[in-house]
């Protein structure tokens, strides 16, 4: 509930955008996994902003600072405490904003929900919460990897962009090699002119992150309401932008037959498995030993550079031109974060099936 | 985590499809609250099979039993329990099953996790389950209703029958006067048909609930891990069948402009209100006053009158061909399990931020 | 919280006194377990009421259902749900209770808390929902021998006659051979007697009873605030009319110095052990491989064949005397209690802890 | 479970004794409450070592550093993180201690629990860990004393030297004006003594700290497995050092007769009250509007400055004398820790039951 997520593996967050720090503590992580510091640092930066003409230009320190429960490199099994200092903070930019709330935004909600709010480039509410999932996930990842498990996500869409190739014929390892994180290298022209173009018009763009885990063994995630589909499902809808969440054919399973998607058995190399994988590596909450297939849609960012109505706090009409330096698309800065909440779940469902 | 789902009201369920009995503990549900165990009954009776001739044959005795927490028709405040016997086991029926995996079913996972399982009918991943979900969502939506705030699940898609319209131009208290549980009356013919057209070929259509709660006031639901969506994902998903989730435009945002779906505010009657609904009333998290709008996408029925290729618990490959009595579609039966979720969702939601 | 008890496996009860029935579900207890279900009804009818001239009267049906989770004597990972039905219950004894706050027991707490409640024999706060834990506590216990680990609860004091002898040289497996369950056979007359002796006097009589759990490995418990001790405290203190709980030597530490009391480390039979038990078989929250020593005290029944002063639901002043039949003393049917609540903390702890 | 405490109000703490920082996130805190940071760091500072002659000559530096969840001295309703880094490390002190496991303490237990252990200072099992309940727990009590409620803790043993008073007689508002932090002002000669005489003999005391809440009002606390005395053991036991719990009358309660210690309900300014309080405040796990009363008995320091038996990591027999810098008596420092875990209880509690 509210800043913790997951059962034995269990990550708090904390932190406003322009406070002093965000953190986290992720507790339950086993003893003795040795983290190499350099390749955690090098998933971190992934999810910085100014790294490329996509991103937005503020210049973001995300110098990790841990302060627990790591000791000459390796994890004690106590509780992992880090922070990351918030620097280049121009709070002024925002003082328009304590009395304004931005449509589409957190603003309105947690002033209702709180009485108050840090009203500073979102305050808790903000994507810069998302800097502790994606620590956290790397800790998580490199466990994941030395168990022979390995999650990749990717940008699968962005605007009316769409890869439609399957991840089968794709490298997913070269998925930070381009700047929209995309594995189809034809698809990184449209889809940078995409932004670029709606960018000059002021707008904003929507897309979809596709994330695959595999090496996953059969017999991971618990029944009934712990299902690892609803795990998964909660983790990907706490990121902020997301709006969908499917695995497997998802929604297209709607106007499907039965016979056609049914993913029958066979054995293989003295296992159990489907001839097929429409579900997606899951059966009644439980991996399969399949590849976990799963996608997140995410909205357009909400801040616009037009005018748009709104209220104040007194109940007042009036209109909002967004300033400051904002993404046109939520999607390549959210493709390590929807890596770092499959990372997380599959480790923690794991650690729950004794893994 | 497992077999329980909530925080302040917490749902614990129990029951394997052709064991004694399938059951429930509905713990933190506030005291004095009146139950009508009318009104009660007949939602139970929504989700029960053998109702149409769209639905299995099967007769399931729904036949609720309280066992305590409530005394004279009052809540007292205290767990209500309740179990719902099985009858009409004819369990006879699944023999063949003890050696052998039905494909797309959970069958072989829970054999993968646990060692052993309970072949009769599904054992617990039965959706025969979710009749302790009812049972309780019905619990959960007098109580809303108390409060003001109405949860209506309807189908919107069956196979290619798609309800395009607004469920703002429909009238969603006569959902379940006909047997697919569609509001629009000018699309049941078409359900019904193309249910009888896939039953006829021996084939299963999958589908799309939608579901939309109103009268929620802004404020409720957690920051950052708890979001209210993050919480309805986590519920939906835990429905057996469910393979995805979104609200609001959900995956339809995907290839919008931040301009074209933008909620702006405005006042109406004195408070915050925005002039489209396209976030589907959560922003981060946290209601905004506006309608809760969501999707639920089902796969098709697994089970075929068809012969598919599987794998028997020795490792031998196998054919199997279903016997017994199964729906051709998920979603008529699933509309009041939406609606139970959303339910218990929201009201837990409601009761962790004071309301 | 509330009504549920545990991490890893997790106990909910349900059920009034004088309602439909007493329930549990417990959820996460591993699967393929064999259950001997005579033992099982052999340990839960050592809580049963009736039983001798010490205990109430009052004939309680202690008759276990099982519902689920259980399949031809084996597990199946499932939660395990149970029902005792209430029977012989002369809820018109206790019409006087509807009006009237019983001194020393939980009507006014409830009244207060919940606006309602139910004055048949103390409602949800009757001794009577300890059944579900002895039930659950049964089979934890059935596992925890299969991993080689023994929990044996005894009377260790009743009004002033007090077991001063070490459990190490008693037979702690006589302890259910007399109506008292102390494992001196010496005491157990005096104890008798002074329990008539009370009787007589329409008076009750507090008492503390003591539990070992034998064989548990190091590495059990968790740092911090999961702490064994702790764990252990809070379940020991859920059992109504229980008072204290102390472990190792407990309250008799606070007047010894350090030297007196340190537990030297010495290798034995090639594991670390040490030369003395003062701690409790607990350090720094996790078992060390000794014994775990524990105690809890109980308060007299609050129930009195006097008259005493109390008030009534209008806030007038009153008088009451009990009528029905009740304990002389909490301690001999708590045994099986805290035998227990120690049996499923234990058990916790150790699935927490991978064993 | 593990590094987290707490229901609504929830607080996990990290930090090892010679890492860089121990921490804390206190989660569930209201919005809009001001923080009078001045009286925190005063609060803090009492549990602080290095003081006065009685306590450990190490300094450490306890400087809190808020960094989130409070912005111009008010609360925002999101998670408060802080940090307190470890300064004075001597770390050199300690490290005989990689190899050998100081008898008494958790080195032995953490090495079998996680193969691993920072053996600096007791690492994660150090008393210093308790600076973040400290911290949290000043949070709470400012909290509490805006809705009315006070917590005292108070040393009323040191090794034989016993407080027979009740607090009733003495002023809480004194206990701080003296280093044994004994609120009779007769015994803080006896006490302090009793601890220069052991320091003399290189040896350790044990005792006793008691704790009172006044102001809380009837109905908070959850019946059952939630009882308030539940979460309170709970609290305490997960104190270092701390071997008992018990509340009211607690284990005195053992040879006393019902007739004698029965709290007679009256009424007083038109609220129900009793007449006595053996009960400790609480009825069926519920306040009932009394006081409550409770006690945690703590054993002597395990850190003795003479040789002592042991075995180091191989499994050889060995001897160690204690070096470094230690207190000889842990309960002078734990009163601030138990009130601070007292407060974050009753808080908890206060939230979960809508106050």
């Amino acid at each position: 509930m509210k800043n913790e997520i997951g059962n034995i593996l269990r990550l708090t967050t904390f932190g406003e955008s322009h406070g002093v720090a965000i953190g986290g503590v992720l507790d339950g992580f086993p003893a003795r996994v040795k983290i190499s510091m350099e390749r955690l640092r090098e998933q971190v930066a992934r999810r910085r902003p100014g790294q490329s003409a996509l991103t937005t230009q503020r210049r973001e320190s995300d110098d990790v600072e841990f302060l627990s429960g790591i000791m000459d490199g390796v994890t004690l099994g106590t509780p992992i405490g880090f922070i990351v200092r918030n620097a280049d903070q121009r709070s002024a930019d925002y003082d328009e904003l304590r009395q304004v709330f931005r449509p589409s935004h957190a603003d309105y909600t947690y002033q209702a929900k709180f009485g108050i709010r840090d009203h500073r480039g979102g305050g808790r509410a903000s994507a810069r919460e998302t800097v502790a999932r994606v620590v956290a996930g790397a800790l998580a990842g490199q466990l994941l990897e030395q168990k022979g498990v390995t999650v990749s996500a990717y940008t699968s869409q962005i605007g009316d962009v769409r890869l439609e190739r399957s991840y089968a014929e794709l490298d997913l390892t070269a998925v930070y090699d381009n700047d929209v994180r995309c594995p189809d290298s034809a698809l990184v022209a449209p889809m940078t002119e995409a932004l670029a173009s709606a960018r000059m018009q002021h707008d904003t763009l929507g897309g979809i992150v596709s994330c695959v885990v595999s090496g996953l063994p059969a017999g991971v995630g618990e029944p009934v309401f712990g299902k690892l589909q609803a795990c998964l499902a909660s983790a990907m809808m706490s990121i902020p932008a997301a709006k969908g969440f499917d695995y497997g054919l998802g929604f297209d399973f709607a106007n499907r037959r039965g016979s056609e998607v049914v993913d029958e058995f066979v054995m293989r190399d003295g296992k159990v498995r489907t001839l097929t994988n429409y579900s997606g590596g899951i059966q009644g909450g439980i991996s399969n030993g399949e590849d976990i297939v799963m996608r997140v849609a995410f909205k357009p960012i909400a801040t616009l550079m037009r005018e748009v109505k709104t209220v104040d706090l007194d109940g007042n009409e009036t209109t909002l031109v967004a300033r400051g330096r904002h993404d046109v698309c939520a999607v390549p800065r959210a493709v390590p974060v929807v890596e770092a909440m499959a990372a997380l779940t599959v480790l923690d469902a794991m650690l729950e099936a004794g893994f």
